[in-house]
């Protein structure tokens, strides 16, 4: 078979399967197991198509830039919010894994994903602020739906869940920060365990 | 805390969470485990935006459609190809989950993600028959990535593939069924297990 353009494509589809496999730390709403990374991805497009507002955004577009945001983790792995990372470390690696990954498709379309991938990176655009928002809003509601979740395992009080999770939520939409911040207050007000 | 909007949609997107938990029939790529509907989803929704042709479909409907498609599985449970089912039973129990779960969400988007999954379930618009397709497509895959998958475990012959996967792949689009026939013919020819 010739190396034709549905080959390639069907190649890139069989590798991200990987992403599966890459478990994050956020636990599941019923604590069965934490989250892998390509049902996250899915549970962020639902939050997209839910909560962006087509006036302020292109709906479509902050869906695309969270299907493809996770990919490069295949390679790169996952790096956890209540961690201690080398961010430069992390950027070369997920720099590599992007050429890699999206090398296996048609070079236009290696491109059009890149460029998906590095609009979500830089948080420039409404579309990727709305984005980068989501991805912090789903596992904050993940863990006050589990009893603190991530915050109980890492002792992460409720000042650092502002700091943490504030920043970047309020830049997407100042609405869902007002929200969620009353999620964090309710959950640390009646946790079992919010003094570790 | 009174019932505003945001209150109803993060209630869905919280229950939508055990999409999670729904197994499907279908191998991961590297066989360590089955796939589930959330991790499925957003792999088709990966399908659309890499397989899907701009000047035939709105491929921004194509993956809504798919983003949307199985979560009344929460309720009703997956329905695999290779089993017997009684179809009127299936479709009532799909449509109670659709009240349901679609029904946790404020009035205007409750119907406008019930239409999606009806506009998918119909397959009549060339965004649902191209998002059928995919639906197909996808687990046929996994199953030539696995040395044959559910098809091995369900002594599926090659005719039986061609039957099952065929007119719905075919109709979405007869370029991809080209593609996918030369696939199967490949797998059936050279699988170890192809003589169960």
């Amino acid at each position: 078979m010739s190396k034709d353009r549905i080959t390639e494509q069907l190649a890139f589809l069989a590798e991200i399967d990987a992403l599966k496999s890459v478990v994050r730390q956020s636990p599941l709403a019923n604590r069965s197991r934490r989250e892998n990374s390509a049902e996250h991805s899915w549970h962020l497009a639902m939050f997209a198509l839910v909560l962006a507002d087509d006036d302020t955004v292109d709906v479509a577009q902050v869906i695309k830039l969270l299907l493809v945001h996770d990919i490069v983790e295949i390679d790169a792995g996952d790096a956890p919010i209540h961690g201690n990372h080398n961010s430069q470390d992390i950027e070369a690696r997920e720099h590599a894994a992007a050429v890699r990954l999206f090398g296996l498709l048609p070079d236009d379309q290696a491109a059009k994903l890149s460029a998906l991938w590095r609009e979500f990176e830089a948080a420039e655009t409404p579309e990727a602020k709305f984005a980068k928002a989501l991805d912090r809003l789903q596992p904050l509601l993940l863990n006050t739906l589990t009893n603190g979740g991530t915050w109980r395992e890492n002792q992460v009080s409720e000042q650092q869940v502002r700091e943490r999770y504030g920043p970047t939520i309020e830049r997407g939409s100042a609405k869902l920060w007002r929200h969620a911040q009353a999620l964090v207050q309710q959950h640390f007000a009646t946790s079992t365990n919010s003094q570790p």
